[in-house]
């Protein structure tokens, strides 16, 4: 029997080619799917330098993509991956989603919502560690080649 | 000597208009300017229903209308005046803005950034109270009629 290619890694290397595109044009390496019955609804990277705007992250991008393509506000049965731990925002904003689950990859132990404990939606269920080295060694890559 | 009409409760007013244009298209009232040096920068209000979008408080948008008038991603000089308390997003967002100050009008108990004590950027002011009562009573309204 064939097992299902469709696993939380499967999802975090989809995450990894978006922080891939986002080193490419200077962005801190930050990239997010959003998946609703296995099927990618959203796909997004950090877009802070590019818009000039810090509250272009990836998971804020995706949320608005995935409630556009659903057509609907809320994301209750969706997943979100992302390559490193949300911040207060981004965590605050899944709130407002419902969503079902967040998957991310590597910690932040200095941004990251639960050093500031953020409150998520009591729905929202959270996974940690996929993949965490592959998502780590880019965000660190990246702030070695900028000092 | 006449006195500089600017203060708190000039743009508190502005904050309150926008909340106003929020109520007649039948989104919860919450309206949002931005303000640098007396001059107004963003004026904002609360689009979730029309955008079908969970993310787009008045807060939200005013920051990215404002950082794209300055050009800069920093709205360091600026004061945030809002009619009601942030939530977490807004508030986590407001931390990567390294805002001046942020005026809000009528406390949110349940979803304020307070009751879930999310941390502001240490260069933050806050100031609350401004305009309460006007502010409070377009949400009473609006949730009264709602029922």
């Amino acid at each position: 029997m064939l097992e299902s290619p469709f696993n939380d890694e499967y999802f975090m290397k989809r995450a990894l080619e978006e922080a891939q595109i986002a080193l490419e044009k200077g962005e801190v390496p930050i990239g997010a799917v959003i998946v609703i019955k296995n099927k990618i609804i959203a796909r997004a990277h950090n877009l802070t330098e590019r818009l000039n705007d810090v509250t272009a992250h990836a998971e804020m991008q995706a949320f608005t993509m995935a409630a556009d393509y659903l057509g609907a506000k809320y994301l209750k049965d969706c997943t979100l991956y992302v390559t490193v731990e949300p911040c207060q925002m981004c965590a605050g904003a899944s709130y407002w989603t419902q969503l079902d689950k967040i998957v991310f990859g590597a910690p932040d132990k200095q941004r990251g919502y639960q050093h500031y404990k953020t409150t998520l939606h009591p729905k929202t269920k959270v996974v940690s560690g996929v993949l965490e080295t592959e998502c780590s060694k880019l965000m660190t890559d990246f702030f070695k080649s900028k000092r």
